[in-house]
């Protein structure tokens, strides 16, 4: 049996999956990031990994796949960039190193990729999709897309940093050093300054919980939502994938959410027929509360085994 | 030897190319359009198709390519909505009336779609190059993307419509409905409505030269080019192909055009570390004065035969 793992590290937990024949399940778990730099992201990804194949009962792995939040790259297998993680100017060799450990074949994926491909393999268990453009709205904001079965890395690396977009003219500066970038009006961050809570509440799940009764609140929801639905109106005329699916922190906001970026795409659609058929709102998906972006690791990851050995090499990299 | 025909039917000019072996071309000619709804334009393709015959001495085609604005169904070979051709709700099954008429497989495409396919084989010959986003700056605005080699139509054929969206808030209305769309500031006609000039003249080649020396042109030019180095970073960082070629009718304003394009690009990499990554003005390129259209309309079409009978099938579709 071919047995593959995803490790899907984010800046606050690490969660990993080990996958068996047909991309089952097989095993789950999740170990707090240490995100104090390159040794720490280090030592707590392959803790979670230690985990799991105790979990799984597994002694040896096929393959093993990383997604993670910075500039990646992919052929290298390495990550640089990742603030959140402390990764910085030096690039982390993570492909390598996790290859020695373990013994097996690795890769190395931008986190939002991984989610993407993620979110394909569980649409595709309900429905016969070949492309899907997922939009992370997190602490940033950035798609990731999958066209034919396969992940749109782009030449660069970059394909769907779309959070870097100006999309308000005179809005708030951006970490980018641009005025009003996608980002920093519609990111989880934005929320959060848009919409102040309690320490450890999500502002996006308060937000748009609250924009149902509350006339402020519903303003505010308002103009992210209009930005959200400009957003996939991008991804639509530009990729043109069936799907659009919202992932990352502020999709935790589920219904309430849903219901203020529809109403964003239905003020698009009522000025504009060319929006009208687009049918964006029976396009749009919210994210299935899985580790996706674990599992769309262990899927790309499963991609680098020599074809054949590998369930379903379709969607795979 | 194989022979295939490619056709971009343009609103006042239609152009025909033959291939021969390599993709040489074998023969040109062009014909006016004949705007005036589904007969005439069927009518003055057939004549451009049997022109191109006579001068090229072809009894027989192995395949025909059609390139043409509007709303294209590529599976069925029917164009509709071509406003400017006079082809309105009812679909024009232009492909499998020319598969009749000359007993030869057809391929139908968008016009915009061909250009970029014809802007790839054309930069191919110069440089190794995997994909291309062709941005078609004409009466409209739309791109048109290769990846991989391969055309990206998008799954309902709407990929690249990039011209309708809104880009500066409170903008003049769109033909689609909304405000400040892309078409509505940076496309030919905008420029005609920001920089009038005699029958018969491209505002565009005229507003750009003028530019150097006129501080009212160059003040429309510059906020032209805003908005155009805002699409070439869109395209960046949606598709993030390695090339971004400039097309269309105000393409042809050539040198002036890139400079202040180059100019645009460079007043967003001042101001961010993100953009200034992308390379974009290395990146950017005019596209050369060949009938690129009729180009790629005939190496689409030649995606259409069993393979191994066509030329370098790499790039084919």
């Amino acid at each position: 049996m071919t047995v593959i793992a995803g490790v899907d590290v984010g800046g606050t937990k690490t969660s990993a999956v080990l996958l068996g024949e047909d991309r089952a399940l097989a095993a789950v778990t999740s170990v707090p990031t240490d995100a104090s730099g390159p040794g720490g992201v280090y030592e707590s990804t392959t803790h979670a990994i230690e985990e799991l194949a105790a979990a799984g009962s597994v002694l040896r792995l096929d393959a093993l796949g990383i997604g993670i939040a910075g500039l990646v790259d992919n052929r290298r297998g390495t990550v640089n960039h990742a603030v959140n993680l402390g990764i910085n100017d030096v690039p982390l060799e993570i492909g390598s190193l996790l290859a020695d450990r373990f013994g097996t074949v690795t890769n190395v994926e931008n986190d939002v990729n991984a989610s993407a491909l993620g979110a394909y393999v569980q649409m595709s268990a309900s429905e016969e999709i070949d492309d899907l453009a997922y939009l992370s709205i997190g602490t940033g904001i950035a798609a990731g897309v999958v066209l034919n079965g396969r992940l749109h890395r782009g030449r660069r690396g970059v394909a769907g940093e779309i959070g870097h977009l100006p999309v308000a003219a005179g809005g708030p500066e951006c970490a980018c050093g641009l005025r009003g970038c996608l980002e920093a009006v519609a990111s989880g961050r934005a929320i959060e300054r848009a919409w102040p809570v309690a320490a450890g509440r999500n502002s996006a799940t308060e937000l748009f919980a609250a924009s149902r009764r509350d006339e402020a609140a519903a303003r505010v929801a308002g103009e992210i939502a209009d930005h959200l639905a400009g957003a996939i109106l991008l991804l639509a005329v530009t990729y043109d994938a069936e799907r659009v699916v919202l992932g990352g922190g502020v999709a935790e906001a589920r219904t309430p959410l849903r219901e203020a970026v529809d109403d964003g795409l239905r003020r698009l659609e009522r000025r504009s027929a060319f929006v009208r058929a687009l049918e964006l709102p029976a396009r749009l998906r919210l994210c299935a509360d899985e580790p996706i972006g674990a599992i769309g690791a262990a899927v790309a990851a499963a991609g680098r085994l020599p074809q054949g050995t590998a369930p379903r090499p379709r969607a795979e990299q």
